[in-house]
């Protein structure tokens, strides 16, 4: 059944060094900050590979055993479950855990002998050792600019992949993916682009992120849908960076240079 | 079986705003302190657009298994038995999270595929991936001044949503809700909500949150069922807004001034 | 099988408030420190009204789960048990809930559907929505110099309730206490209720409580079994007050001076 | 079955206000340092008041299900068993709750209904209000000078006791009781007590705790088993009150100036 | 079945001291640094006393189950199974508890009518109070140095056992240990015993322990197995202390002055 | 079924290390930093001396039972499952457990009888004591530069282990290593070796770890699958050591004087 192919925009030569690291079974991890294509990109390769893709959202509690397996007692019997990496690797897919950084450490370790020359999972509970069957490819992402200070992947385990930086698209890519995605006309896709592109440099308004894609995506959306551009960046620019009503007001005015 | 409309009086043009990011498919944050509405808003839509809702109050310990749902093991057997989400996803009806910046972190790791263009639920246990019906609405809310220092969701997370920003009626607004809820007499209205106001702006006092429209329903209903208007503020307003003598005493005064 | 009377003297229009809260549905929190007679207001106010009474007293660990109810295993069967609050609800009871802001947070959240215009319980496990049953009032006490810097209730669960505040009684009030609940004769009641005056006003002794009614009845009831009155006031009185010697002897010398 | 009866030596008045407090059904709290006879005077009263005895040693992990009870898994069928509080609720026993500050905050909860004049406990788990059978009397222990900034009880639970302070006896006394104990010459034991009290005043040597009568009954029983008394007191006493070779030098010799 | 006899070369008046407080039934604390014996004096003690022994290693989360026994399901039954204490208690063993100051405080609570004159254990889960056998001895260990700051042994439990103190040997009797356990030659035990001597007095190392015996022995052995001395001490001593490279230059300096 | 060879090129004597702790059982402690070689050595080692090889990667989370084993319930049964560590024990195989450091307290004392004299593992829960088979061998590692100030490995535990410093190889060896392993051209190798040489010395760049010779590996493998030397140094290298804009600048000049 054949899938229609994703819409990805490359920007420099991230698909190449993709196919290189995949090709010499080299494990890859995406650095960059919310919105920057990481996920679609790594849809996009394994629809270009012709692999299965299996994405695992981490978060504060995602230990090994959420991505190994369970036993489960159904009819008195404990019955295994595999969990979403055994499936990988068993499928020989791309293993996409999204946010690793999040997950508790005993997942790194999980991922340990799947990313050096062994390839093979350690499914302790049911004392076997898993092969990587061919095709599987281990991929991770990270937030750096959120983490500092936080939580950071061990020293010892970003050594253990290939990284490749994620960054905001320039504004002519920009407008491409927001016309691309919702339709919306090229003029307004190019103000609310350039709008994004000036409040990413606004250090001292102190924004805890700068405003992605996806949020040019929602305003471009409702403006389709109706609403008047300048309330669309409101509600979907906006209030949706900050609480605090000072820079409210300094963001807004940027919207209404704007529009 | 007709349902009795909720009565509900629009502010701005929120109800716009919520029917073009219903139609567009976007997630909605309702930010806004105590008592302002957003639950009888939410309440409001779901009957304006003829969809079932289903309400989640988020607290501390409201985890990803509790929204999804959980094996229960009934005559030896396990059984699954779906969580509020699932329910909501598999009906297509307005899922409400109220106060989301609670919940544990895995929350919102179920929410991310929920809220794209993905728009599914992976349910981890069951190893199944559950497409929203159509109509489901994902809505959340939180209130900026009280997680201020304490519980934030995380930029990215808020990057998710288009948010509306929710406040205090002015009085005239006030004096329509106190009137329709309570039936009390329009001058008795009239001056607890501008009791309210100016309570809302004794900044000095420092009160941990202002004073809500619901203290002022509580009030009114006291006063209907025949308690004197100054005792009905003490008993409804003051002793809920504080508990230092010196705080309750300047409010007792502005109580007096008002009644 | 009619229940004797409770005995309870009110200070002044507790009574009336309770009712006419009673008669709004209003939930109502009483504040106050220990030993004012909070939970003995309560016994009397249910019997007053004819209402069965449910009382919960919530410490650190108590969850949503203890009040609510919980699945069991027997006969290899999962069977439903009703909580506390879930019995109060199907009953029609006055449900009073102790030390509220001792409890865990998802307390909090279990009561607000109670405490609003809806009266429902949600019962997650079961998924199932309790309508409370005519007659059903919610009551819940707090200690706010107990719990300063501490524990506190959320500044928006305060604004769910009916405050009201209650306090050590004046000596003729205590007096009547004493000799009511122990038959200790008049005279060393108003010495005790005395002592007692005196040493709450004693802000420089830093002691953590001040002294309740009830260890002025636990001082008569030892003075009647035979035990000299100074040296009741000292096993009753000051040695629950304190274990520094030097606050010791200050109060020891105030009860030399009263007997 | 007739019991020995336990050796116990009165300080003051402490029988007496024992007896007043058990026929008055007032609880009581014992409060002293480690050694100074609080359990053996509640083992003493219990006999002489002919009523069966129930400790519980409480530590940082004893919790309400601990004491009242659980379910056990028999059979396929959960079975109720009671735990040490419940058993003497039912038997009518004196129920001795050792250094209860120690215990977790839940345990608190149920000595509550247990020490006011409804003298019931509640049973959350079987829905049960269990009425304390005629002789049942709760006493607890705690030492002040151990937990001073670390755990104490609330004030609003020291209230609901009646409170007795145990510290170390004098000589004669402590003589009796190192005799009466280990049938050691008077002379030996009169010296020993006479070192535990220069020791116990001993402040700037910063011992954790001062030497209870326990140590000396220990040294007197190695001096009894043949051992030097001087090198009894080094292993018995010295080496069990300190670490530090400074301190140790210090206290060695003052035990060389006693033997 | 014969056992072969432990070696254990005393020190001072030890034996003497452990066989006096087993005929009195005194439990006995072993203070020490690792490595002097602490443990194989128990071993010895045993054999010499005709005694069995069970030895527990306590850890942060050794609790009093670990201890005293669970129940298991076996069958669909639960099954009770004894924990070390418990075989100790029944068998009248010697029962060493090594580092307890490790366990959690709940074993403290376990250990506290074994060690006084009541000398039964409390199986709290079984309701039962176990009698100890004849011949059943608590011996517990624990380092001051290591714990200094950290874990402590609370003083009122200090004051429940005869306390040993134990140090490393000095030369002669550390050669014999030396030649006795590894055949090495005695002029490389000798060199090696003042190479240790030298290093245990060099605090301006600021060295975490002092090198055991135990380390003497390793490197023996590996000079036995045909390692050259300096080597051997290089990686069973020096590297073992260290992970400095300035200290680990000064240790080896040391290493090559005796070698 | 013959095994092929494990390729491992010996820096110093630490092969000979290895077979003298082996032969006379002394547990073997492998120090240094990620990427030095230590698994690959333990494999090679395993291989020499014809003994199996069972390999645990520790973290926060692996706990004694994780080693040791447990019960697991089948067809109503309980049924004990060994653990990776009573495996090796069975079998008398080399026992290797990475990142020592990382594991749970209760770890420690599960290898301590298995370390010294007894060569046992207990086996609490089925109140088992098992002897090692010939053959078995303990060896550990943990990488004190990572785990300064955070995780150690008690002093005590320290000394039962000889112990082996590893380090970065230098060029001559580094280049066998990538020759050998990517087949890459010798003078690139040379040139990658170089490039990390001189970053390993860069102090004043902050960086968390220093570059392995796995990250080189990584480069060269993208090398040979036809990636430019410089972007793969960039890629495999800088972005994998560093996310500060600044460092990475100053990385990649490095990378531009090499290629």
């Amino acid at each position: 059944m054949p899938q229609p192919s994703t819409f990805y925009r490359p920007i420099t030569d991230e698909c190449a060094i993709f196919q290189y690291a995949f090709a010499q079974k080299l494990p890859l991890c995406l650095k960059g900050p919310t919105g920057t294509g990481k996920s679609r990109f790594v849809e996009a390769m394994a629809e270009r590979l012709g692999r299965p893709l299996v994405t695992v959202a981490c978060h504060d509690e995602t230990s090994a055993v959420d991505l190994v397996g369970r036993y489960l007692i159904r009819g008195g019997e404990t019955q295994w479950q595999d969990g979403p990496v055994t499936r990988a690797v068993r499928a020989g897919a791309i293993l996409y855990l999204d946010e690793i950084a999040e997950a508790r450490p005993d997942v790194i370790v999980v991922l340990h002998p799947l990313s050096d020359h062994r390839r093979v999972l350690y499914i302790e509970q049911r004392d076997e050792v898993l092969a990587a069957a061919d095709g599987f490819h281990l991929v991770v992402s990270f937030n750096p600019g959120y983490q500092r200070g936080l939580k950071e992947l061990k020293a010892s385990t970003r050594q253990r992949f290939v990284s490749l930086a994620f960054d905001y698209p320039d504004v002519d890519v920009e407008v491409d993916i927001l016309v691309g995605e919702t339709g919306v006309d090229r003029k307004v896709a190019r103000r609310l682009s350039l709008l994004a592109q000036k409040v990413r440099k606004l250090d001292h308004l102190g924004l805890a992120e700068r405003p992605s894609t996806r949020l040019l995506v929602d305003a471009a959306k409702l403006v389709q849908a109706g609403l008047a551009p300048r309330r669309a960046c409101q509600v979907a620019i906006v209030e949706s960076l900050t609480d605090d009503p000072d820079v409210r007001d300094g963001l807004n005015e940027a919207v209404a240079l704007a529009f």
